[in-house]
């Protein structure tokens, strides 16, 4: 019997997930467990205080202390979504109680589940905004966000049951799941759906954990209702501008659509939820509508960080390859959807694909979005950011900040990577995948297995065997797909398996201390976008493994706008133990121009390069890591380099 | 005495202006003739029936008609400023009637006056949706435009009474700029400022015509008063959103503003107001601080197209340098007040450079936004358009569109197009100057000149002298800074003179029968970015005279995405008669790479174009002038061509 671990996703027995989670898998040592201590020690701890701060906990005491028929007191927060913060920080505490016990934590856990226990309404509600006098329940479904809430309350509760065992929040999920099915339904008393997805996901989750397949078929209901136009009115409350119906996915159905499209963030979580719902139900057609919009996603409107959303306007994916560095929008939210998307296809389906995003994604543009301190922010991650940028209060600007008007990003974070280990390891009928590298243990259908590794600086992966079940079996590792070069051992002896899809497999009967090592050649990369993309067009990008570098000003000082990338020598590494935590930068010669080469008309009709070659100076360029980026104050930063002319 | 021609912009004799607009300026043929026929015969004369269909003149008589302490009727259209399309449309109206008689359109503009004097308040005061309910006045000075309107009403007043002589609407113009006098100021009701500047070149423009120096302290109380964060508040009605202090201008005085900032067409029409203010007051640092930010705005945040504002986002300008091709807003109105802004630059300056740019916003940013129909507008006017782009219904489309909801576009479109003579000439104390070029007659201080030319399709510019003043004067014409070879020959005999900071100064004692013959070298330019400008690095544009061309689906079949510029031969005109209403294309040689070159990871490390360089087909590519574009359904257009690598 398999025992997945405690954590997010856990496909039924009966579902169509070729992958079963992992029964162990704890990171020990290394790149991650430095960022998940810092995010246990640091912003989990410090979650209720800005809750506090924010108003988000003044919502829920005074929706559960408000009688009927009295005024209430107003409402705090400028979102009528504030209560999600809560239950996402729920959802981040749960999976850290479950990773090793704290007893402050548990009694915060407690206490913050009992205030959105005592807030819940007699009928199974629970949303303080309307509560508070905002408005009917029911009535703005464009951008009320009940269900949106709703969701991110059954998956905390999910969580807090696995982790802990407790009942507690799961019964108030549970109420409010039974009224929502009460009331949303052909004939019934709502037959449309939320402008926000996210209630479809934490709705199977519900159903996985209490087998009540009514929350199955309601999460189908939610997913196959949209697409109809049912929110195209589109102007509720203190909105004067209609985003029109692809803005949350109501133009097409999911298995009709034929790209990504409208907000980001609302696309990616629909998707992830019809990923969960295509493995419970097996419902082929909507596997491929998801393989097909996956696809689309990835390959023309994806950024080199695994960031999505090019538009500020609307929060928006933009048109194919239409994927500018400066206004990148990339919220720190769409990099976690995305994350949640491509792993429930790396259950479903099996390939190796998907991770390998979910790595670019979670090094990158996750990453970028939080403070090595554990507590500032970014909402934003752009892949350029120019000197002296303007940017006005709401802008989300590119700089990080403890905490947002719009505060989805940093309980958002701090679930991921309290759930981290949870999307490195697998197994399927064969044996054991490890999906991301990191130093640790991961346990599964009778493997279990130890890592070695100081991945990403180093690309040397050593697997030893503690347990290994009986007969031939195979440990499959994934090979990013950065990698052109590496060197696979089994036993002390070269081993010749070659990538399949992405998996290279080691198959035998396995016996304990039996080590697999992997080497991976980590060389500078010079990374080019395709053709298409307009924006990058003429420049270059640094990667080294699945870390992509930039260029910041506090390395570099001057003029970023002005530098040129030289086409020789080869970019050097060096380790830097002392830079933004420890970090390997990248060393590589350039040009800067000379500002003012041009005058007042900056479109000359003869080539500028050339004009300026000559007034160019020798520079030494230092690239960091882009998820370091921004941790030493506001100066300018640029991944795409320009490259010779 | 000098007597300036009917149009905008009359500096006062006492005034710091350098130029005098011309007293007779008159397009007979060609180019700009065509387009002002259009404008004259389908846009105006159907200018009341959109104002009916849209509302707006519902607003106004149901405004003359609801007595006091009754309820109003509904407010047609969505917008504060409704009011200001009639107008902007009764402006263009008056320039039209004051170029040709037109008993019909006589009879609309008198309509449309008494309907706006109908509704005007016995206090003065007048905007149609406040007074049916909207709010009390002047209590919601951020998104109301009370003042916007207000001076739309100045400037039209102003156009009726030059046009016609008649005060009707003078009179109101003024009864309402003395209810404003009478509310704004320190001490008084109201110590603040508009949101959307625009009265102050109205009330400087009543000032001129009154000689009411209250109207002319009026607008530099408001435009002393900008800057100091009056309006930080920022959340009126329907706005939840916080644009930030330099979205409307209010984050600094625009005598200290160091760039150009926020809503474009805000921040254009504000500097506009002030150069009028600058010109009458003969202030020196404010015309310094003005030179300062036209030359940001000019080198730093414009389109090739002229066109300004790069960010969907807030209409706003961006960072230095940050100019997207394809998600450039570059509104029609920005277009329009650059011009504005800079014909009173040139006027107080009389320097050639404003009128340089004035010649490439006409020509391609502006006109752009013009239907070749006369009835379809473009409000956002980008340098590329995808196949298929994802727009949504507020997107203000490109794609061309009968009216908006937003109308603001199309009748300041009109009103542009009506005064255009106006800006083409002018004279100061050494004689006449020429600014612009077209077939017509100008005349001013003496100087009486007739022009005949094909330009801009054709560089030859004839002038011949009518009458001259006596003595040595000087005739100058403006040498495009695009120019780099040109012929001038005086009566039959080459010329010598060389350019002084753009203009071609001929002095002589001139006399009638005498000609100036000006031959501009028009060949196909290819125009190269600034280094700084990232977005369309390694491309190229074509551009032969003024124009800015580019390459529409519609001539070029298949994927635009995919097409690269060859480094030779060189492209050559073909002159298209047929074509857009006659048109000289560029035909250039071209590559159009295999589209599925690259797999579903747009980000290969080795170069692209090097793998793909086998895989492309030759193709012949046929430019159009940008101005044309969009007229021929939806299909892909783009103005910047990636170059050979």
């Amino acid at each position: 019997m398999h025992t997945p671990l405690t954590g997010p996703v856990h496909p039924g027995v009966d579902s169509a997930a070729v992958h079963r989670p992992a029964s162990v898998a704890i990171i020990r040592d290394g790149f991650w467990a430095t960022r998940r201590r810092i995010n246990a020690d640091v912003s989990i701890p410090e979650g209720p205080q800005r809750l506090e701060e924010a108003g988000n906990l003044a919502n829920l005491r005074a929706a559960a202390t408000t009688a009927a028929g009295t005024t209430p007191p107003a409402f705090s927060g400028d979102f009528q979504f504030q209560d999600s913060d809560v239950y996402k920080w729920l959802e981040a505490a749960s999976w850290q109680l479950a990773d090793a016990p704290d007893p402050g934590l548990a009694d915060d856990v407690a206490r913050l589940v009992r205030l959105v226990a005592d807030a819940q309404m007699e009928n199974g509600y629970l949303q303080t905004y309307y509560q508070l006098g905002g408005a009917e329940p029911w009535t703005e479904l464009g951008w009320g966000h009940e269900l949106y809430c709703a969701g991110h309350l059954m998956q905390a509760a999910v969580a807090h049951h696995r982790a802990t065992g407790s009942r507690d929040l799961l019964d108030v999920a549970g109420r409010f799941a039974d009224h929502i099915e009460s009331v949303f339904g052909p004939g019934k008393q709502v037959d449309g759906v939320c402008g926000h997805p996210e209630v479809e996901t934490g709705l199977v989750e519900l159903y996985r954990t209490t087998g009540d397949k009514r929350y199955l078929e309601l999460a189908r209901y939610f997913l196959e209702r949209r697409g109809q136009g049912v929110l195209a009115s589109g102007a509720d409350r203190g909105h004067d501008r209609d985003p029109g119906p692809e803005y949350w996915q109501d133009h097409a159905p999911v298995r009709e659509a034929r790209e990504v499209t409208g907000h980001a963030v609302r696309q990616l979580y629909l998707l992830a939820g019809a990923a969960d719902l295509a493995t419970e139900t097996g419902d082929v057609p909507l596997r491929q509508a998801l393989e097909r919009l996956w696809t689309d996603a990835v390959s023309t409107k994806t950024y080199l960080t695994g960031g999505m959303g090019s538009r500020h306007d609307w929060e928006a994916f933009g048109d194919a390859y239409e994927l500018p560095a400066d206004r990148a929008y990339t919220e720190t939210c769409a990099a976690i959807a995305l994350v949640h998307f491509s792993w429930r296809m790396a259950l479903l389906t099996g390939e190796a694909r998907y991770s390998d995003l979910v790595e670019r994604a979670l090094y990158n543009g996750f990453l970028g979005g939080v403070g090595l301190d554990g507590r500032t922010w970014l909402y934003v991650n752009p892949l350029q950011r120019r000197a002296r940028p303007h940017e006005r209060p709401g802008d989300q600007a590119s700089r990080r900040t403890p905490w947002f008007r719009c505060a989805c990003c940093p309980p958002n974070a701090m679930r991921l990577l309290a759930g981290l280990p949870h999307y490195f390891a697998s197994a399927d009928d064969s044996g054991l995948h490890l999906h991301q590298y990191a130093t640790g243990e991961y346990v599964a259908d009778g493997f279990a297995v130890r890592v070695a590794t100081a991945y990403p600086w180093h690309g040397t992966v050593t697997v030893t065997v503690d347990e290994a079940p009986a007969g031939e079996r195979t440990l499959s590792l994934r090979l990013p797909s950065w990698c052109t070069q590496f060197r696979l051992t089994v036993k002390e002896t070269p081993g010749h398996e070659q990538p399949e899809h992405g998996w290279l497999r080691v198959t035998r009967a396995f016996r304990a201390g039996d080590t697999v090592r992997l080497e991976l050649h980590l060389p500078v990369r010079l990374t080019h976008p395709h053709p298409y993309v307009d924006a990058v067009r003429g420049c270059v990008a640094l990667e080294r493994g699945p870390l992509v570098y930039c260029l910041e000003e506090a390395d570099n000082p001057g003029d970023l706008d002005g530098v040129v990338l030289d086409s020789s020598p080869v970019p050097t590494v060096r380790e830097r133990p002392d830079l933004l935590g420890g970090v390997t930068t990248i060393v590589a010669s350039g040009r800067r121009l000379t500002p003012d080469g041009i005058g007042w008309w900056p479109y000359p009709t003869e080539p500028a390069p050339a004009r300026q070659a000559d007034r160019s100076q020798p520079v030494e360029l230092t690239a960091v890591p882009y998820y370091a980026w921004a941790n030493r104050g506001d100066g300018a930063m640029r991944v795409w380099i320009p490259g010779p002319s």
